[in-house]
This record gives C-alpha cells, sequence and structure tokens, in this order.
C-alpha cells in the first residue's frame, strides 16, 4: 500500500472511532482482507475489476455513512456503495483506489405501517426479507426482481430495480415514498413524504432512485405497500411454434385489455438449455408463454385470455390450482441455472415498446446468425423487456459478442426502445448513453452529477 | 409601454415571423389586447397579481417555443408557461415585465396505441379531451383531477396533479413514460421513454414531473393509458355523527386492504353548504363518507366494506346501480359549487399519512374556533389529502385566514404530512417551502433550477 492509502485509511479509522485494525467493540467496521476485497471487484454481471479497492467500510448506521463521506470528500478518494454486489451492469464494482462503502449492515426494518400501507428501511434489508414481515399484514413490496431473494431494498432502488410484476404493479420507482440520504459532502437529506401525494419542489426522490449510487447514498427507505393480491393465481403455459407467435399472442392479450400479474416469453435456444437441465422433453418447441393472472378477477380474465393463446396457435394448459400452476412456472424459473450450466453468459436487458416485441426477436435471431453467437432470450412481454442472454465458453467476453450486444442495442433504439430496461448503465453500457440521450440531455444529467457531487467521489466512471 | 419592452416586443416579433400586429396568416400569436393580458393576471386559486404581463404568445409548435426561449433567454425576459390556468396555486399567474408562453393552442393528440398503451399529446390537450378519444378503444388516462374537464395535460403535468382517484391508481408522475421539453436556452430535449421500463441515466421526466414551470416548457407528453376498469362500479354513501368516525372507517377500510377507487370524506361545514345550495335535508348530519370500488372485484370489495362502515357508526346505502351510485355521488359533486355560493374560498391542499386522517380532522376544528374563520374540508380519503376550504366575504383574504392557513401548515408537518398534495407550491406556498424541505435540500433543489435555467427566466419567484 501507498503512504497515501494509508494515510486514508488511517483517517477513516479515526472518523469512524476505530481502533487500529479497523475494528470496534470486536466488530470489524474498515476492513483490507484481501479476500473481502476480492469479492467487490464483481458483481453478477460476470464483470470485474482490473485490481482491488483499498478497504471496505461496513457501515453500521447513518452517521458511519456521514464520517465516510466527509472524509472521501475531503480526500478526493472515490466511493463506491455497495449492497448485495447483485447488479448485472458493473455498477457496484470497485477497483483501484476506491474505497467500498457497504450497507449490507444497516439491514433493519425500523417500522411497518399497517394503516399507512408503509414500511420504513435501512438500505441494507432484503427485498425477500422484507416479503416475509409483511405477509402476516396481509402486505406486499410489490418490486420484484429476480434477485429479491438476495439483492438490498437499497441497491433495487438504486438501479430503479424491475422484474416479472411491472406491467401490472410498476417498477420500483412507483414503490418509493421517500429517501433519506447522504450527500457527497456527508449531508443527510430527506427527501418525498410519507404521504402517498406530495409536491413541494422538484421529485429527488425520483431523481435519486435509479442514480446507481453517483448522486448520494440512501441510508433510509420509506416505502409504498399494497394489499396481498386475494385468491388463488390463475396460471397459462402455452407452446407455440415460433417465438413471433408467442410474441403476437401476448401483445393480443394486453390489445385485450386484460392485465396479467406475469407475462413471459422463453425462446426456443432458452427451451433447449431447459430441456437439458431439467430432462425435460421440451426440444423442438418454439417457444413458451407463461401469462399468470392474479387478484379477484384472476379466473375470469384466465378464462379470456386461453382461447386467445389457441386462437393464434398456442397449445395452452389452464390451472387455477396453486401446485400445477407451480409446475407451470418451474419452466420459467429453471432458465438462469439451465444458461449457466450451458457456459459463461452475459445478460443483457434491453426493453422495446411492446408492440416490437415481435420484430427484437426476430433481430435477436438475426444478429445471432450474423455474428455467430449463441442468443437465447426471456422476455417480461406485458413490458416489452427482453433479456437475450449471450452465451459462450471460457471467462473472458468474446469480441464477436460484443460486437453482437452493439448491434443489439443500435436496433433497440431503432425500435423505439431503450438499452437497459432494469439492470442499469454501470460500466457496462457506458458506451452507449451518450447515442440514447443526444449529447444536450448527456452534458445536462453531468451537470446534474457535478452539482451533487462537485469532487467526482461517488462511483466515479460508472454511468456516464 | 417602455422602450424596452417595444424593442422585446417588437424581437419576439421577428423571431416567430410575425406581422406589425403580431399575428401571422390572420392568426393572433403574439397578444398585447389588455382584456386577454388582464386573464393571465389570474389563475382558479383566486390570487391575482398587481399589473398586467407584457404580453402573451399562444405558441403554435414546439419552434414558436423555442424561437420564444431564445429571444427571452437572450434579453432576460421572466417567461410564465400557462395552460387552461386552472392551477390553484398561483403558478401560472403572470405580472408586470412578464412574457406568457401559452401552450393551449398546441392541443392535438398525436398517436394513440392501443397496443402499446400509450397516447403522444402535445401540452393544450384537455383531459377529458383525450379520455373521451380513449373511450372507443378501452382506454383510460388515469390522472383526475377535478379540473379535468377544463384542465390540460401538460398543466396536470407541470403540477403533478391529484384527484380522486391517486390511492388506487396513483398520480400523474406514475401515468407519464416521456416528455420533450425545451429549455431555457431553447434547446429541445427528449426524455424519458417509449417503453413501461428504462433505466438508463437520471430521471429527468420525473424532476420536470410538478416542476410548475420552472425547469423547462412542456411541449410534448407521451403518457401511459390503462384498460377501463371492467363492469359496473359498486358505490356505498353513509353519514355518520362525527367526522372523525367517517375517517376512522376509511382508515379501516384500507387497513381490511380494500382498495376503493374512490374514498371521500365531506365534514359537517361542507354538509351544510351542500344542503343550501342542494335543498336537501342534510343537515345536522356530522359527516359523508362517499366509497366507490370498481373493476371485476368491485361487488366482493363492496360487501366487505359495508359492515365495516356499519360497525362503525355509518348509516350505509350501498348500490351497484350505476344511475343510483351517480346519486351518491352528487352530494360529493356539489361540494365546490356549494362552497362559492358560500362566499370567497381559499382552497388549501395540505396531505397527511391516511393515519392521520381523524387528527388532521380535528385540527382544523381547533383552527376553526381558535382563529375565528369558517372551514368546510373535502378529504380523499384513501391518500390523506385534504382540502380545508376557507370561505369569507369579500375579494381579498383577511389576515386572520392567512394565520389560520399557516397553523394549518405547520400542524400538518407536525403530523408527517406535506403542505401540498396536489395543488403545488406556486406563489401561495413558497413562505413554508425551505420549512418543510430544510435548508440543505431548498439550497440544492434551487442549484438545480439554475443549472436548468441560468438567466432565471423561467416563472421566475414561483415555488422558490
Amino acid at each position: 500500500m501507498t503512504t497515501a492509502v494509508l494515510s486514508h485509511l488511517s483517517q477513516l479509522r479515526s472518523a469512524l472511532r476505530l481502533d487500529a485494525d479497523g475494528a470496534a467493540g470486536g466488530l470489524q467496521v474498515l476492513s483490507t482482507d484481501p479476500a473481502e476485497l476480492e469479492i467487490v471487484r464483481a458483481d453478477k454481471s460476470g464483470h470485474a475489476s482490473s485490481a482491488a479497492p483499498i478497504g471496505i467500510v461496513h457501515a453500521r448506521s447513518i452517521d458511519d455513512v456521514q464520517a465516510t463521506l466527509r472524509v472521501a470528500n475531503a480526500l478526493g478518494i472515490p466511493v463506491v456503495t455497495r449492497g448485495a454486489g447483485t447488479g448485472l451492469a458493473g455498477g457496484a464494482i470497485a477497483g483501484a483506489g476506491e474505497l467500498v462503502l457497504s450497507t449490507l449492515r444497516m439491514n433493519r426494518v425500523l417500522e411497518i405501517s399497517v394503516d399507512d400501507e408503509l414500511a420504513v428501511v435501512e438500505p441494507g434489508v432484503l427485498n425477500g426479507d422484507l416479503n416475509a414481515q409483511l405477509v402476516p399484514h396481509g402486505l406486499w413490496f410489490a418490486p420484484d426482481p429476480a434477485s429479491r431473494a438476495i439483492s438490498t431494498i437499497g441497491g433495487n432502488i438504486a438501479t430503479n430495480a424491475g422484474g416479472l410484476l411491472c406491467a401490472k404493479y410498476g417498477v420500483t420507482r412507483e414503490a418509493v415514498l421517500g429517501l433519506k440520504i447522504v450527500t457527497a459532502a456527508g449531508d443527510l437529506l430527506s427527501l418525498g413524504h410519507r404521504t402517498v401525494k406530495g409536491v413541494t419542489g422538484f421529485d429527488l426522490t425520483a431523481l435519486l432512485i435509479g442514480s446507481e449510487g453517483t448522486l448520494g447514498v440512501i441510508v433510509e427507505a420509506t416505502v409504498k405497500l399494497r394489499p396481498l393480491p386475494a385468491g388463488p393465481v390463475a396460471t397459462i403455459g402455452a407452446y407455440f411454434e415460433t417465438v413471433e407467435q408467442a410474441a403476437r399472442a401476448s401483445a393480443v392479450i394486453t390489445a385485450s385489455r386484460l392485465k396479467p400479474a406475469i407475462m413471459e416469453i422463453l425462446d426456443a435456444r432458452a427451451l433447449d438449455a431447459i430441456d437439458a437441465y431439467l430432462g425435460l422433453a421440451l426440444g423442438g418447441r418454439g417457444a413458451y408463454l407463461l401469462v399468470q393472472f392474479d387478484g379477484l378477477g384472476a379466473p375470469q380474465e384466465a378464462d379470456q385470455a386461453v382461447p386467445i393463446i389457441r386462437s393464434l396457435g398456442g397449445d395452452a394448459t389452464l390451472s387455477r390450482d396453486p401446485e400445477e400452476g407451480e409446475r407451470l412456472f418451474a419452466i420459467r424459473r429453471s432458465f438462469h441455472p439451465a444458461m449457466e450450466r450451458q457456459g459463461t453468459v452475459l445478460i443483457e436487458d434491453v426493453s422495446v415498446p411492446r408492440s416490437r416485441l415481435p420484430a427484437m426477436f426476430a433481430a435477436v435471431t438475426d444478429i445471432e446468425r450474423r455474428f455467430d453467437v449463441t442468443i437465447a432470450t426471456v422476455a417480461h412481454a406485458g413490458d416489452g423487456n427482453l433479456h437475450p442472454n449471450f452465451v459462450f465458453p471460457g471467462s473472458e467476453v468474446p469480441p464477436k459478442v460484443w460486437e453482437a450486444a452493439d448491434e443489439l442495442f443500435r436496433t433497440c433504439l431503432r425500435l423505439g426502445g431503450t438499452l437497459t430496461g432494469e439492470h442499469g448503465v454501470g460500466l457496462l453500457k457506458r458506451r452507449w448513453l451518450r447515442e440514447e440521450l443526444g449529447d444536450v440531455q448527456f452534458e445536462l444529467q453531468h451537470k446534474i452529477k457535478r452539482l451533487f457531487d462537485p469532487n467526482d467521489i461517488l462511483n466515479p466512471g460508472k454511468v456516464f
């Protein structure tokens, strides 16, 4: 370690009132353990930084976050805020000279208000843990990234996480009423409201949601809860000869003004992989459409959806039995583990207007052929969000995969879409951001970043 | 007019390619007609500026907006963007030396996409007009300010308008996917997406929503549509002896995980006024609770709500007949016309966490007595948003009304609420804004304003 780094760590220990080992009361707060530093070089994107960061602060409290940022801001130490590290865009990856600020230990549910249908949580609470605590109250925090069992609410908010239920229940932004954040200078700000409505000044809560650690550190969130949907779900699983047919069926379901909670499409290559993984005989099927309705209207809605699916060539099974429904769902749930058995996976995240879903699927097939790459795709069809999964051998992303991804992004923008529906920009999408935003907006966003963080210490090099 | 004003108007005419009368092709684009200028001194808040502005640009297109702002920015002319002028916080009031930029003529619905459940509209489209065009498609733009028949979508967005349906369907922010805005410098920016999901960079769409004309001019909006709720509504009207009882019933309905589309409370003084207006015999009743359920689950939900209401002292009538339901609703709809017959009305707009609704109602009664003022209150009970209506004779707001309003705001903040739920800050709430935001956030918001508008030409003196 250089003298500068040693001095930085020493000042952090002092500001956090730690002993010479970085501990307090037997608890390691500032860690320089090489094994720990190795972990935070990567996230779930498969990407890793080229060197380890200088240390990790395991914040215990808002005070710790403020103290850390005051020192970092004064000394110009770049700070990478990190929850569970489940991100898929490299946003929480830390490299040489950087300090990781982990919020994982700030994991208390501070309040559940049944009357006001809200919860106040620290950022390190896992999405699944909050939901487990809410079940007895008949309540539910709707954002449902596929990682919900292992991802933190702070991370969900920092990336404006999506998931399977967004077409009906919205993204994370719709479920956050207010935030406490610590600014780069170490100030504590309360943004937003405890109320359903509120229009006092600019909506900084929304500005922070999805800002990927570049504007401030989320230290507390007041989140909106919903009543758990009443009654059993109704689930439909349907096979099609082509993925375009499945995409058309999903479009007609939406256009029929039905509102599934979940509507997912798996393409043929995804089914092949699941086939190998589960030992099923799905092979040779062109696509799978999974549709699930919830709430009091579920049976009626499902009864309307089945004839639509069949009229468009789908071989549909409908079940109102939860166990049978879960079996229809299991095919979708097996997608990610099945992919991991195929090789190294780069998960992309393009989003197009729903009506362009068939065109985007066709483009993926075309790109796969032209660039000689393997792409298996799952789509949240209700909201037009596709996850083309590039699969390749070895641990390095081959150049042709990046070239194919580049073509994928440009196609998506041409179709009126966006290059990341729910994973964020992080490190991996930076090079296309300016293209989507345009120069004037890109500069304006950059100026907002500088306004919040004049010394550029908050997750520098990410997003922009 | 001063020489400077004459020169400013001349440069505007030139930039907009108008003749010496401010017209083009027989259409008046830049107007200095005193009668028109008189109208834009006021909005629906009852407040008016002390002098007329210098002129009104009736923008026909985005080009007109850009040309106007370029001139205004270069010359330092303050610009007040205005839709239909139905605001209740003075946000669109224009005074001496200011230029009004009206978007009322930009009133085309540019696109309705049934497949993508979205519409693209110019800012001057009336909320009610868009909804009338959507009915044949079975679609619906959910934001429903009480002014929806006469207010523009641009204005709804600029104030993040609420309404009666927000507890179930959200505020305007939840219904906007993307915006085109013109910046103070005259640049055209496309913010947001046509897609349901999208996390590329900071959410400037949300930042602009509710910014009350201080950050940019909204020239186009891509809004999210919903399927019209299926089936007939189920409506409950219930009288209570006290408003606290009605508030408790509404809280228990929410806590029972029911989700009314509408849940409104009128207090005794409101009922007295409606009594006089409609010639009914409501007098002496303590409060009225109106609850309406929609969607496929409406009958079941209403059947669960009635016993709750009765067990808490409510004299409840349930109807699934639309006409009978409309009669139960008519009492609520008569509130504003009934109030206007009582005298001059100042409509306030505080919002508290739902559970504090009984406490806030009690505080209103107490303030009415202590300050010797008359307050009739209607509340959107599902989201804790109260509109205490101060009534007084004459056209000037008496000092004791302002003192009472001041106490009202402070009480609301103490109860964890916000000083404006849905009307905005405008001119009338400025003096309390810093108190709610705190100094550090207030300064940060002000810096954002300066970043977007360095010459302070966009609605200066409003909000901040």
